[in-house]
């Protein structure tokens, strides 16, 4: 399923009740670009130490933008025998949501986009359509700004900012504005000079209430007297409040945006799959919750399928996926659940992250799977859940090597290499 | 008209004769972004001298990327009394030309991304099929790696580079790769055990050529007997050669891309009007030349259009449209060249910088003719080349004021801002 801004809000619901049900959720994102320093292969050089790569990836990922979120929810149908499957495709992008707001800066690396290009992607469901979010520090500030503005408003304390100490001359009213602007002149007049006793606004944009405001103080109006003459009955009066204030708070909602789906993720507490996943997980932090930290202190884990060392030789997400499907692995028997695109592994859509999300998900069941055949006796079905799996969680695996004095950093790098880089398979769990 | 990487080549002739034939050229560029640093109101303060808002934009604006560059060529047809436009729209790309050219990097603003999204901008005419190009430091780097393969081939030279060293086993060859490897190798191998005297090879790309001389390498062959058993005669290799020099000649300009158009303006000497220019020749020079001096030392020139200061109170692109219909001022006659999209002034289309390059013409038209009313006898017609216009060109204005002690620099900013920020009307002569 696309999710974008034009359709975020109705499915919201659906997207909570597939993590809700789910076994198992795996994730995959996709980037305005990797890094602005070293290059791609010395950022994710396979021998640097866990926190080798953090340290680097902090210093010279995080001023990309993670713009597409995919995530392919695995819930286990036991009559069926297989997976059922509900993949999402995010497209995000920080719209400022008013003047106040921070206006996010982000780089694009032209050959990272340059890929993206040549596999279809686009960018205008992102950039036009993408879904906000707000990190918690920007929720929290943006909640104070609304409750202060409330308390203002309580106090009755006006809006004296939307009224220039320099403006001497007539509001300038654009062409589009002017009906409005003249019937709400026309309404204050009438108060002074007529019987009416009431004033009924219509509702109106900040920028008119601007307007209004500039065009009545330039006729000798100001906000005060216009605010004592509003007569609107007290009861009228708390009905309005409350609608306001369930606008407003519809309206914070709306900014937290896509913040509230990696919000629902993480409370689930579900195990969630990744491939080369520290920089998903970094990106998701830095983007959706808090600043990183110096280190990845408890906030997440990661470890090596060093156990399939000896039988996949190349792990890039597209190779993993084949090697998966021959033995001694068992290609998993999945479905999509109704109402969702059907991806076909036989037809590769590589870099959408939905679909790499469901490769993803595939080939954790595959290893999982794998494992079940050890036992007596052998099971085909291992859950995400079963004792079997979590000695692979949460661990950091270290390997102590002797090898030929001879030997190059790039003969140590090949040999590691099916762990490291694009070779290497990372397991997370997203523990915020 | 629209011009991408699909379209760009067929389309160059058009331009050069569009640019050849004008009289007087309007520009206008589309960014991603306008500062990094300080808000957008501060960066072109209007207060700011010419040297300080330089200075200010170099430092905080040159990261973001000029994306779509219009230019509207203007040609007075004496015959008709009117002038004929031909608008162009040109999306760029840094698109990287090879894995050893610079893969750039840029800044986003999502403020700026997020208005022109707003104005119906098409991120994928940028992002999928914007027309790369090259600075001429980076254009001269390519002639000489180009130049030195060449060499390197001349003198018998082969690509050692392709063979890894560490590479001991065989060489991985793609599912798609396959039938066309084995059929190299088997000539390669009939060279030895047949009669065959000739080695004649598919043209292969690139990395076709690495996973033979791989596979080769591995089976025990190395590139220079495989060189020397070629035999195809000497004036067939002549005319392989001289095939090859022109490829390699067209890829270079396909890589210098889009600066060819800039050359071009630059090597016209026409005249170059835009509206708040300082940024687009800015970019252009930083993007398609290179990197800017200290200060703009001879480059380039502006002014403010001065005399204008008591008629001209709203100076946006759109405003000055407006005013600039309207007495004393005299909406200029113009005419579509055909074959070209016609613009409709009724039909706002601002910010696709085609239509602001071509707004921008209209109102220097519009100024420039009434400059002609002074003359006795007044003269409808002003050329861009006019005298009458001369004295405007390649000059700074400085400004001496006296001014109440109780003013604050609001007041002083609200008197001023008729010739700075959005407010300035800039024109300048692209004098590389």
């Amino acid at each position: 399923m696309e999710v974008t801004r034009r359709n975020y809000k109705d499915s919201l619901n659906t997207v909570y009740s597939a993590i809700e049900e789910a076994d198992f959720l795996a994730i995959d994102g996709e980037f305005s670009g990797i890094s602005d320093g070293p290059n791609v292969s010395a950022l994710t050089n396979g021998l640097d130490t866990p926190e080798e790569r953090y340290t680097k990836l902090k210093k010279h990922s995080m001023d990309f933008l993670l713009f597409q979120f995919g995530l392919c929810t695995f819930k286990y149908d036991q009559t069926k025998s297989k997976y059922i499957i509900k993949p999402f495709n995010f497209y995000v992008f920080p719209k400022p949501f008013n003047r106040t707001s921070p206006d996010i800066k982000f780089i694009c690396q032209s050959s990272s986009i340059d890929f993206l290009a040549s596999q279809g992607f686009d960018f205008n469901k992102v950039f036009c359509n993408g879904i906000p979010y707000l990190n918690q520090e920007e929720e929290a500030q943006l909640r104070e700004q609304t409750e202060e503005r409330r308390n203002q408003h309580a106090n009755g304390v006006g809006t004296p900012s939307y009224i220039s100490p320099s403006s001497k001359g007539p509001a300038h009213v654009p062409e589009e504005h002017k009906d409005f602007i003249n019937r709400v002149i026309e309404k204050v007049e009438a108060l002074f000079t007529n019987s009416e006793k009431t004033l009924d606004l219509e509702p109106c944009t900040g920028f008119q209430r601007k307007l209004i405001y500039q065009t009545l103080n330039w006729k000798g109006f100001t906000w005060k007297p216009l605010k004592q003459k509003s007569k609107v009955d007290d009861e009228e009066r708390k009905r309005r409040e409350q609608q306001k204030l369930e606008r407003e708070q519809e309206e914070l909602n709306d900014a937290v945006g896509f913040s509230r789906v990696i919000h629902a993720i993480s409370k689930s507490g579900k195990l969630v799959v990744g491939h080369n996943m520290l920089l998903d997980v970094m990106h998701t932090i830095h983007q959706f919750y808090c600043p990183l930290p110096e280190m990845g202190v408890g906030l997440f884990f990661f470890f090596f399928f060093l156990m399939f060392q000896e039988m996949i030789t190349n792990t890039s997400l597209a190779e993993l996926e084949k090697q998966l499907k021959e033995g001694p692995f068992k290609s998993p028997q999945v479905e999509t659940a109704e109402g969702f695109h059907s991806y076909d592994t036989a037809q590769e859509q590589l870099h959408e992250a939905g679909y790499d999300a469901y490769i993803t998900g595939l080939c954790f069941v595959s290893m999982a799977n794998y494992l079940g055949s050890f036992l007596t006796p052998p099971k085909a079905y291992i859950s995400a859940r079963s004792k079997l799996v979590e000695p692979f969680f949460n661990k950091d695996h270290v390997l102590y090597v002797t090898f030929p004095k001879e030997w190059k950093t790039s003969d140590l790098y090949q040999l590691f290499s099916a762990f490291g880089k694009t070779l290497s398979c990372l397991i997370s769990l997203l523990s915020l």
